[in-house]
Order: structure tokens, then C-alpha cells, then sequence
């Protein structure tokens, strides 16, 4: 990972300047890089779009961004600073003249430094136009450098397997893979990263990380937002797609992966296709045992009546897209054999929440008296990504008192008390994008090993007709076949995961 | 242990009723047991002693006792209800006479409630006289039932092994082994009860707790105070004796048992005789390797200006009485060989605290770059006993922010948050007494196995002549001998315990 350096000179060119990711995420990402120095010491932002707009309105309508998004509010001198770097350019995403005009402003800027600056394509556009400006950034040479030059693409990485390979293969006709950098925010989260410093900084976790210790693992990521203004997209998409696919597998990866040699981005993300290579590919027949997925009726959330997501705009009224999915895995390997890991995520779920729990074994041997022994729980190691960053062990403890009587206790380690302020996921990643670190970042075959593990799912609920949706109310935690579906273990999903 | 059931009808009467301990810890926990409805139904507690006191002169004594050390300060209401069951009965320890009367009052008391009561005799007194009650109880038949019948006794149990054995031998003259109670206060303590609890009811430690992972254990037990006016006993005693032999001992054997079967009182203490059998015998010539002592110099202590321990009261002003101790010892069997324990224990400490640390070993390989692993810290286990208690793992986490550092971080659990009231020891112990459950008290062979083991320590010290006593100054850490005895095996001790 990054070794605490500045990038050299650095152009930011923003496909989609003006859209709402340019104003809610990546500049304020940039302007918190740039109060706390981490920005390189020559870089410019150039804002691409189709909107007539001077550099000054560009720069006020993301300076209005700031104030709304950024987690520092913009103070006018740093504002006042950090402004001449930040440029409008109008283009046409189609035409080939605007490439041509957008490589005479980069030579310039080059030319003005007096050095070749490294060049950082942020591709914030619909994925039907990625190919059309791969392909004129490629005609006009704008990354002419390999080692300079790179891309940063969002998700959708495909649509499913076959379209992520293709992606992957038009994308490596422009760049070489070592310049792509598939963004996941998923993974710049501060307790995503932490899970491999807890692993493998630590010598007391190893030991018990694997089938002799754990039972089974769970990774929820519950939202209470619907599907809000994006029915359009999430009808295209479902949440196996949005949510499994990517960030909750990823999750898993880190989870899951065996010790790392070093971290380096190569080494890491070749253990975390080895998990993926090893999940258990589920069988068209067999995917109503291992998946469930729920679609929200209307219901009551906070007290307030929310409508159901066939209701929701843009959204089929007869929709059989999923908003909530829970899936048993289980991983061919010798660390994880016959070690459920269990997946879930929704959409107005109860709480807001995303949680790794993982559930030891009982003790082999009840020492204590059945009458002491009534309120057992087994250990369990819950690491809470958000809203709330913690680590928290669940132990058996004496209860204060005369009496030998044992109770569930919690070791906890507050993250939030430790930090006053958080970096954001997208500070973390853009900060290793420009430095070249593509650790945190997809290869094209972790995209395509997570299509893969995902791909009978999607394809047996695609063809299969008449569903029962909706079938969970919103303001719950999803389906009653979610509990089914591990309480045949003998399993219960974790609830109440913070306040408990 | 107890299985919440209150005891039968009990009489208790206490030799050296009108002494410091009864009024400063006895009648303050049999009170709080009332208060919290655990003393029997039926109960009486008769204090004896030479002052020529009436019931009520008694009940007014015992109840200033309750005014300033009773965890709950006396309600006039309850202590109306408790006092009545106190009365007073003035006795010569050495004169048969006296428990020919005291036979009469107990007598006189099963029948007024129909009954044959316990009787709880707790002997309060100066070991030299142990003998002469237990042999005027025997003449008197006071304690003519094996079940019901039930001495406590308080440390020391003898002053080297063959005394301990007479002194065994001599109760056993009386009392069947099962009716004798050796009181160990500190057995009775919330966190170190709670110990077992941790170990024997969490999947999670166990496969951990053992020489492949646990680099070294370390036992501290550090006072603030000096000799206070106990002088004339300590000069007598040493730290060895007065806190290792005993204290340090038994925490040691919860720390190091193997899993116990059941917590039946028997299979406890068989499991903790284990651990001092397997601990390795240190060879008088071996002695200066392994064990450390210190006597205080004056010194500061908060701010105070404290005297040297040969200026105490009641000290010879060339003593060589130790008032600090620290040993290396090594167990032979097969979970821990190889794995040093280090006790220690003083007066006039820095600070007043108990604590054990469980240190593991290092990471097998470090994954991090060297300018992350600075602040590398390995992983360890505190269980804090007093004054605050607490459990903490130290971990490795990701410190908060852009680069990858880590920053050791705990996970804390603060038992003192979660309960509003915590019993004292002695309430503790003196229910386990009531309802005969020995769980927590000391059965002969630990007693003799504990001296045997410090026995060639103790003879070396006491006839080695010249000491270039005090070695440490009122207000430290005890002497650099103890820093140099585990520093040659690369360890170090654990300070600021709590603070950090």
C-alpha cells in the first residue's frame, strides 16, 4: 500500500464533470486530499461535459457540492487556494475533435509544468459510453504512458460474465490492465481495510480463523433507503447484481483469503481470487437451497409510510427485481470446508447497517452447571463497517454477584472514538489511484470470478416465472425464506447487530 | 459452586469477635447478605471475646463498623431486623470453661428454633492460637457434626511447609478435611472468579492458551501502602510469604489449569494442585536466577514524603524482611514448558493495581512493511483485578486516515460499568462457607504444595547473610534486579497498566 509519498505532477480529467458523482464525492475527495496534503504538488482537475459553462461556474457549482457534501467545510482561503486548479472543459463524449482539443490542453498544461504529468481518466459516465471514450482517448493519445497514465472505471463492470469479458478485453485495447482501476468505495471504507490489519497484524486471530473454530460467517449489508430516484438503473440491475456481486464478495475475499506474503497489490489480489476460485459454484438446481431473494412491499419504517418498490418511479409495476438477496456459500478449501458463509443485503430493511459476524464453535465441553448455563452464547467477532465503525467480541462472562452465573459480555474497540475525523472511501482511493496502488482495486479477473460465482443465481431467477413478490414488508429484515434458508444449519441471522 | 439456595439454619460465632477483621469486613458482608435476603432464614452471630461487653455495647460497635466500611451505609429499618441475631459472649480463649458455656448458649439456641443448626466457627485470632480452640472446641463437642458443623480459618497457614503440615495435622485432630475452610480473600474477588468463567466458557481462548501461542504471563500485584502498622507481624512474614505463597499462587493455578471437568469443589482444587505440582522446584544454588527482592527505601508517593520500611514502626532498623518479590517460574508439563510466568508483588509501589497479562507471541510473519510495523506491538490479554476491573485485548488495528499504519488499539471490556454493585470478597466466601461449597477456599495440599515451592527460595533469603537493603525507593517499580531478571529473556513488565 502507499508508503505516505505524493504523486508527481498529476492531471485529473472527470468524464462527467458536471454529473452528481463529480459534485458529491470526488471533489470533495480531492479538496480534503488537498487540505491535508496529500495532493501532488502540481495537479489540475479538468471537468469534462457538454454543459456551457465557464471555469468560474464550473468551480462555483462544485464549491455549492463542498458545502453541501464535503465532511470539511470549505474554508475561503484553502477554497481560494485550492480553485486554480480546477478547469471546465466542454466536450462532446462522441466526438473525436474534442479529444483533439482536450490533448491540446493537456500538452499545454504539461508543457506550462515543464514535465509530462501523470494523467488520471475518471470515467463517472454511463457504461454504454465507455467504449466511445476509450476509444478517443486512445485515437488522440492521450495515454500515451503506460506508467503515467491510468483510467478509473465505476461499476457496472458488465452486466453479467460474459459482458464483464468483454468490457475487459475493449478496455485492454486502450490500456494495459496495470493501468485500470476498477473502483469499488466498498473498499476504501476504514474498517473494510482494517480487516486485513486485524488479521494479519495479530497473532491471536489466525490461529482460530478457520473450520476447527468457526461455525459459520455472516456479512449483512442492510439499507433503509429504497431504490429512490434510481428505478430506472436498479430495474436493470437487482441486488445481486448491485450489492453481491461486488461489494459483499469482496468482503468475503478479505475475510476468507489466506495469509498474504506481502501487500503488495498483485499478492493481495491473487489471494482474493482464490477464494473467489473457491467458492462453490452453485448448481441451476440447486440455487432455491442456497439463495433466497425478496422484493419490499410498502411498510413502516421510522414511522413513516414508505411504498412498496413495484410503486417506486421508473419501476415496472409488475417488476420481479430482486431488492433483497441472502445466499449460503461454502468454499472448497482446507480453511473453510463445510464453513457457511452467509451473505444478505436489502433494500428498507430495519436498520442501517453493514456487519461481519463471525460465530465460533460452542465449547466442546460444559464445564459449567445446566442451571449456570442458560443464557449461553457462543463467541462472536462482529465488525461493524457502518454507520458505525467498530470491533466487538462477545464473550461468556461471570455475572456480578454471589452467584456463579454467566452471562453474554462484549470486549469492544470504538473506531469512532479513536478518529476524529474519517477519511472518506473515495480520499482512499483516489489518493491510490494517482500514487499507482491498485491494492483496493478489481483485476479484471476478480470481476469476472465474482460474475461467475453469481452467474447461475442470476440466470435461474431471470427465466423463472411467477413469483410471489412483494414477499417481505419494508422496515423488516427481508423474507421469512432468508431464515429459513440458514435455520436448517441451525443458524439464526445476527440481529439488532449494534445494539446488542 | 452455589446453586443460589440459601443455607440451612446457621450459627456463626467468631473468635476474636471484638478484632479489626469483624468489625471491618465480617459483620459488613454478613449485613450485606441480609440485605440482599442470602443469610439463611434462621441465623444468629455470636461474637466472642475477653471485653467485658453486653449485647447491645456489641450490636453499637459493630454497627460504627458498618457506618465506615459497609459497601451499603446501615438503614435504621434493616439494621432493627439484622441486629437482633447479633449477640455477644465473653470468652478466655485458653479456658475450657468458657466453651462449656458457649456449648450451653448453642444448645440453648437449636432448641429455642427445633432445630440442629450449622455452626460456622470463624477463627479470628493470632495462629498461635488455632490450637487451643480447635482443641477446646473438640473437649467441648461443638462441633460434633462432620456435615453441619464448618471452622474458617485465615492465612497465614503455617509459616514455612512443616508448620503448615503441623498446623494441617493439628486441625485434622478436630475437623474432617471437608470441614475445614482456608480463606484466601482474594479467591473471592469478582474478576478473579471470574477467570474460570473466561477460560471454561468461551470456545474462543482455550485453543490459544498454551505454549504455542502465549509467549510469557505475568502476575502483578502492587500496593501503595507500606506496613502500615502491621510491622511487627511483617517482619516475621516478607512479601514472600505474606503475598506469593498465597495470593500470587492461586491466581497463577486459574491461569494455568487445565480445563476442569465440573466445578464441583474437588475437581477445582485437584486441577489447581496440578499446576503447583508441575511447577518446576528452583535449586538453592538457582535461587539468585530466578527470584528477585527488594525492601522500600523512603521515597515520594503522590506528592507524600513516606518513610523507608526500616523506619517503620515495629521494625528492627536493620531488617532484611523483603517488601517486594518478583520470581520466574516455569511449569513442567506439556501445555506450558517453556513459558515464564513472572510474579511479582510489592509495597509502596507507583501505583496500586492487580493485574495478569497474557502475552502472545509475535506474528509468525510479518506482512506489513517495515514502516508500518514500528509501533508493532504484539498481541496481549489483561485482566485487571483491582482497583478497576476490566478485561482488554491489545490488537493491531489500522490507525484512521489515508496510509496503511497500524497503531496497537483494545478491545476493552469494563466490568465496572456493568454492574452498579459488586460484592466483597468476603461476602462471597462467607455464603460459599454457609452453604458448604469449598470451591474457592484452600484445601490442604495446595497449602503444602504452595509452600514447597517457595521453600528453597525462602531458606536461601533467610540465610544469606549480607543485603544492601533498601534497593528501591518508595514510589517506583521495585529494584533494576527485577527489570534485569526477565529483561535476559528479551521481556519486559508491563507498566502503566491501567493508563494505557
Amino acid at each position: 500500500m502507499k508508503s505516505n509519498k505524493k504523486a508527481d505532477a498529476t492531471i485529473i480529467i472527470i468524464f462527467g464533470g458536471t454529473g452528481d458523482l463529480a459534485k458529491r464525492k470526488l471533489l470533495p475527495a480531492f479538496y480534503n486530499l488537498f487540505l491535508e496534503d496529500w495532493m501532488p504538488d502540481k495537479f489540475a482537475i479538468i471537468g469534462l461535459g457538454r454543459t456551457p459553462l465557464d471555469d468560474e461556474q464550473y468551480r462555483e457549482r462544485l464549491h455549492e457540492g463542498l458545502v453541501e457534501f464535503s465532511r470539511t467545510k470549505p474554508d475561503k482561503s484553502k477554497w481560494d487556494s485550492f480553485k486554480p486548479a480546477i478547469s471546465y472543459f466542454i466536450s462532446e463524449i462522441n466526438k473525436e475533435g474534442s479529444y483533439k482539443e482536450l490533448a491540446k490542453k493537456l500538452d499545454a498544461q504539461d508543457a506550462e509544468w515543464g514535465t509530462r504529468a501523470n494523467r488520471l481518466f475518471y470515467l463517472s459516465v454511463s457504461p454504454q459510453f465507455i467504449e466511445a471514450v476509450t476509444v478517443n482517448i486512445s485515437k488522440a493519445g492521450l495515454a500515451s504512458d503506460a506508467e503515467l497514465d491510468r483510467i478509473v472505471i465505476e461499476k457496472p463492470f458488465g452486466h453479467n460474465k460474459e459482458t464483464a469479458i468483454e468490457l475487459n478485453n475493449m478496455l485492454t485495447q486502450t490500456f494495459q490492465e496495470k493501468q485500470i482501476y476498477r473502483i469499488d468505495h466498498y473498499l476504501g471504507k476504514e474498517t473494510v481495510q482494517n480487516i486485513l490489519a486485524f488479521r494479519f497484524a495479530n497473532a491471536l486471530f489466525e490461529p482460530i480463523w478457520n473450520r476447527n473454530y468457526i461455525d459459520y460467517v455472516q456479512l449483512t449489508v442492510a439499507e433503509q433507503v429504497g431504490v429512490e430516484e434510481r428505478g430506472d438503473y436498479y430495474e436493470g440491475s437487482g441486488a445481486l447484481r448491485d450489492m453481491i456481486q461486488n461489494h459483499l464478495l469482496q468482503v468475503l475475499c478479505m475475510i476468507a483469503m489466506e495469509p498474504p506474503v506481502s501487500f503488495q497489490a498483485e499478492e493481495i489480489r491473487n489471494r482474493k481470487v482464490d477464494v473467489l476460485r473457491a467458492i462453490r459454484r452453485i448448481k441451476p438446481e440447486e440455487v432455491h437451497q442456497y439463495a433466497v431473494r425478496g422484493q419490499y412491499a410498502d411498510g413502516w419504517l421510522e414511522g413513516k409510510k414508505v411504498p412498496a418498490y413495484r410503486n417506486e418511479p421508473d419501476v415496472n409495476p409488475r417488476s420481479n427485481t430482486e431488492t433483497y438477496v441472502a445466499i449460503k456459500f461454502f468454499l472448497d478449501n482446507w480453511r473453510w470446508q463445510n464453513v457457511p458463509f452467509y451473505l444478505r443485503t436489502g433494500k428498507r430493511m430495519q436498520e442501517k447497517t453493514s456487519s461481519i459476524t463471525i460465530h465460533f464453535r460452542p465449547v466442546p465441553h460444559s464445564t459449567f452447571a445446566n442451571s449456570q448455563s442458560d443464557s449461553f452464547m457462543n463467541n462472536r467477532l462482529t465488525i461493524d463497517i457502518q454507520p458505525h465503525m467498530d470491533i466487538r467480541l462477545r464473550f461468556m462472562a461471570k455475572k456480578t454477584g454471589l452467584e456463579m452465573d454467566l452471562n453474554p459480555a462484549e470486549m469492544i474497540f470504538d473506531y469512532d472514538k479513536c478518529s476524529t475525523q474519517t477519511p472518506e472511501a473515495y480520499e482512499t482511493l483516489l489518493l491510490d489511484a494517482m500514487l499507482g496502488d491498485a491494492t483496493l482495486f478489481m483485476r479484471s479477473d476478480q470481476v469476472e470470478e465474482a460474475w461467475d460465482v453469481i452467474t447461475p443465481i442470476q440466470e435461474v431467477w431471470e427465466n423463472r416465472e411467477s413469483l410471489d413478490f412483494a414477499n417481505y414488508a419494508a422496515g423488516t429484515w427481508g423474507p421469512e425464506s432468508a431464515e429459513a434458508l440458514i435455520a436448517k444449519e441451525g443458524h439464526v441471522w445476527a440481529v439488532n447487530l449494534h445494539s446488542k
